[in-house]
């Protein structure tokens, strides 16, 4: 059975390693920056350099094509080449040289595909440098108003359409990934978390990616001189908010156990150490597969009590998202192609978000999950090892072939 | 028996409410701004005009003094002038004007003291502008380095000995209050708490100022994705914090009654909604009269497991400042004065800093608390009614008078 060539892959990734390179094991690599706009061009010319015809639409995404031998519409894969700041090798920029490297694998092994073979690079996924992210697989499927986007700004003022205007990336509207030209969409990712290592598992068969809902939630005390203000006549919004999230904890750990639930900005005032804390705010971010979980954490959230502590209690939605099941045909595809290798696998949701969820919406599409070490994502420490990004380059390879006789 | 004048000390509150009106019946008028240069002129211009003698010392105290009838060293009483940011109109101020208003009150019953009486004006009581706190005070009693001092930097980079040599209050070093030429020091102040009022006491008399120990608590957890961590597999550096906040509160609760703790600071990092906490740092202020209780506060830091929900711990002490005890016969002519004129009272502890605190390491000294209305201090709602300033009044000027027999 054909398989990709392991050293073409760790060549890629070490390469493309070097563009942002932070001296520290990892990359900075913010969209439309230098070091994105060279790693841009490293692909192009790798995918020219294969024969693919390689075009832009308007929002900068590139779209490296095969030619196929019959008129059918393509069968595309890919991820993103911008990262976090500080981030790591592997977050994204696998997606696009492990796509890279099925179709060398496909020219090299003189594979005839009936369908055209697309490689494809999102721009902006992460919103590091222009919220929010998943930009433009959100703008393609809708989700976001394309005004909006184009005048979100970096930290410095430049908007996302002046940037992408500068990039020379900027192509023709018409060029975008829509259901006439296009059949399905791979994406190959880590997993950023440490399941699939934990388990010993090669690679995770991506089911969905699971729904969330995100919180805001607050604490009114009264400032106060901490020297001065005996303890029964306190309103201490720090202490109700530590109730609270004992509360959250202890109630939402009840649910489903595959519930993940994480209260990950705090923050308040006056913040100082000789005064009462007059107000604290709180995230609570919970995400589950199924929307009925999710509706029982916002019950949870519901039963907090008007006043804690003394101290009155608001909440509201910031925002919500729902699950996303990739289509089952597309999930099955992919687990006969970790089968036919015999590598273990394990079904999953993603917890994280991902380009491949907007692009569900327009065309069937899927992940492949590749352990991340430790779990570690969006750090310079993290890592797949060159094995396992081979096995998972495999399986998106026969995954594709797989769906070429389709 | 004598009393001061309620319209008179009503005229001078409200006159000095003005220097550094905020528009929103707070003041802000920190050390050696227009707002604070301007009620030291008036002050200075006030007790010229009651035939005082004014003078200043090389750190811009203000020392304004009527005559004695003997060769006997002074009695003194003040406190500051200037504020916190949007405080209010009695923090210091308050002990200023009555110590004025004692003053124009021997001038006008034309009382003949054997004792000269001062009225002081401390500098950079608040520290807002210049940190530290109790600033000048405390240089006086030597617990602050004179040099380090100096070299305080305001927002802008000025320095308080640019400040203060450009205010003009810069005088004589041999002008600074000594044990030779000053016998006591009063310090008039509002409780900026909320007993006074609760107990419906006029005034209190207070014996000292509480120690204080300050801990830095930190936990360290493990940054990750808010997504894709099984719950059983995060540190979370937030969650192990609420642990310790809750086993705190649970254990000092325990001790003393008197006893007061606050976790007023609180940050961490990231702080991002989508990412597990990763470090997060409180500051622990922990304040009563009897050392023997702040060590058993001590303890139960010392009692924090090492690891707390995966994550480790660490505690260091900030700083700690021992209960200063007033002088037993200074704090019984003060209630001598409360009974005198037949008003409630309450002998308490200070919860909160004042000059008193290190004046009283030179000279007997002690203080008079006024009630603050629910409460509040440094902020613009600070409210002591003037019937209960001029109560505390009265007290300042009975406690001088009596002395002055001694």
């Amino acid at each position: 059975m054909v398989s990709c060539s392991k050293e073409r892959l760790q060549e890629k990734i070490q390469t493309f390693s070097t563009f942002g390179d932070t001296g520290n094991k990892g990359i900075t690599r913010l969209c439309f920056t230098e070091p994105n706009l060279k790693a841009r061009e490293e692909f192009t010319s790798r995918c020219k350099a294969l024969g693919m015809e390689v075009k832009t639409d308007d929002l900068g995404n590139i779209y490296a094509t095969l030619k196929g031998t019959e008129d059918l519409p393509a069968i595309s894969m890919g991820s993103h080449l911008d990262s976090v700041i500080k981030g790591g090798n592997y977050d994204g920029v696998l997606g696009v040289l492990t796509g890279l490297e099925v179709a060398e694998t496909i020219v090299k092994e003189n594979i005839k595909t009936r369908h055209p073979i697309t490689v494809i690079v999102w721009t902006n996924e992460e919103g590091s440098r222009f919220p929010p992210a998943m930009m433009s697989s959100g703008i393609l499927a809708g989700k976001f108003d394309e005004e909006t986007m184009m005048a979100s700004k970096d930290k410095d003022g430049v908007t996302f359409k002046e940037a992408l205007e500068a990039s020379g990336y900027k192509g023709d509207r018409a060029n975008r990934l829509n259901d006439k030209e296009y059949k399905a969409f791979f994406e190959l990712h880590i997993e950023q978390g440490p399941v699939l290592e934990t388990e010993k598992m090669d690679v995770a068969v991506v089911e969905g990616v699971v729904g969330m809902v995100n919180y805001e939630i607050k604490t009114r005390g009264q400032a106060n001189h901490a020297g001065t203000i005996p303890m029964p006549m306190r309103k201490d919004a720090l202490y109700a908010m530590t109730w609270i999230i004992e509360y959250l904890h202890d109630e939402l750990s009840k649910l489903d156990s595959k519930l993940v639930y994480t209260t990950g900005e705090f923050s308040g005032a006056p913040n100082v150490h000789t005064v009462i804390p007059d107000h604290v705010r709180i995230t609570l971010d919970s995400r589950h597969q199924d929307p009925e979980v999710i509706k029982q954490v916002v019950e949870v959230i519901k039963r907090i009590p008007e006043v804690v502590r003394e101290c009155p209690v608001a909440y509201r939605e910031q925002w919500a998202r729902d699950t996303v099941d990739f289509k089952a045909d597309m999930v099955d595809i992919v687990e006969a192609g970790a089968k036919a290798y015999n590598y273990s696998y394990k079904r999953m949701y993603s917890g994280a978000g991902h380009d491949a969820q907007y692009i569900a919406d327009m065309i069937p599409s899927t992940m492949i999950f590749v352990p991340s070490i430790s779990g570690f994502s969006h750090c310079e420490d993290e890592t797949t090892p060159f094995d396992q990004c081979w096995k998972g380059c495999n399986v998106l390879l026969q995954s594709v072939l797989t769906l070429d006789q389709q």
